[in-house]
């Protein structure tokens, strides 16, 4: 008998709901930045130390870079929980891929995530400057010139009737919202002032047109913020 | 080439961790009650309407039983998405399936969940009285007279790799808390008061001996507490 089941969700075939383009555990300062000036590839956040705005994340169990035991298991881990939930594929930026602007003067950069990266998934960079994809462990990377919305189309009909993510950066993610693609977000801010940079919004009330909203204040000291349509 | 990650979770199968027994989504009252008593057919929480305690479950998106769109996507919402993730079986209390007490004189009774419960994986019974397995869409119900360990070790070779749920109820629970046996509790209480029944605790302290703890307070009201070994 076959399954009425996915096998991701559990969830049964025929309550299977609309795909969703949702942004995940993206990572703010109390003032609204998301990544400083001048990436490099020494510093892919730029000027700014992701340390304070990521050390919440890399503290629980189901962050998918850790290798130690012994995470936590409350409420920011089951937000983090959902990274791959019912995740079909990947949108990224130029820059969350690479520090090297123009044109590709060689094809040996692979990402920052080593050989085995964390999406296990296609993943879709936007890129005015294409290159042949490629596969690193289960994830495949494919460089597309398009704009949202056609990149959108085509990375839902990679993910086969899953979501998919919007990986940032800061820049790509305004640009799908500008452009009304957004369905879900979930932004962690972080105790912490950085003063300069790019700035994802002057106040979480700057998203709220079309969405719901609300937040949480986890023990971590995070505040998450929720969105959606 | 065979895939390299679990299709539930997407994580590499060679970061597997250690199987899990886990209560999720266990509704209380702010006085620590889970269940009236005098349950019967017609009340299966007993002299407890269990409205007050289960509404924000309801209301989010992810809830199993849920059959109209509109439903929050919060932090309810992602806590009541770990329902089916990562979870091979389920193990519940007779009190749970059944509102008969004593030997079975029919076996038309299944269970509360009509003809497509929300389990979709084996479930272990706790019971003096056996009958015969069954299966109702995607899930089978099975059995036991067992001791809790046994009933442990049963599940989790059912669970083949994946975590066991622990589902109630209140007695269950506290048997298999008594017994070493849990490793993550999410308790959810609600901001209510109800005076008598069947009581999970006196105060959240009385868990902490031996797991960490957190809680966080949601937009619902709903005070979620978080346990893990």
């Amino acid at each position: 008998m076959p399954s009425t089941t996915d096998s991701s969700t559990g969830e049964p075939l025929h309550r299977r709901r609309p795909q969703r383009l949702r942004v995940q555990n993206f990572f703010v300062s109390r003032d609204g930045i998301a990544a400083g000036e001048d990436q490099s590839l020494e510093r892919p956040f730029g000027h700014v130390d992701p340390g304070p705005l990521t050390e919440w994340a890399g503290a629980t169990d189901s962050w998918p870079n850790r290798t130690d035991p012994g995470g936590s298991r409350g409420v920011d881990d089951h937000i983090v929980r959902d990274f791959t939930h019912n995740i079909g594929a990947e949108i990224m930026g130029s820059h969350k891929f690479s520090p090297f602007r123009g044109p590709w003067t060689s094809e040996d950069w692979k990402g920052w995530w080593g050989d085995d990266p964390p999406f296990r998934t296609p993943v879709f960079v936007l890129t005015h400057h294409l290159r042949p994809s490629f596969s690193l462990s289960d994830t495949t990377f494919h460089f597309l010139d398009a704009s949202p919305s056609e990149a959108l189309r085509i990375a839902m009909d990679a993910a086969q009737g899953k979501d998919v993510r919007l990986g940032g950066g800061v820049t790509t993610v305004l640009e799908f919202l500008e452009a009304g693609l957004v369905d879900d977000l979930h932004i962690a801010v972080a105790p912490h002032d950085i003063g300069s940079g790019l700035r994802l919004w002057s106040s979480p009330t700057d998203f709220e047109d079309g969405f719901h909203h609300e937040s949480v204040l986890s023990p971590s000291g995070m505040e998450h913020h929720f969105f959606w349509r």
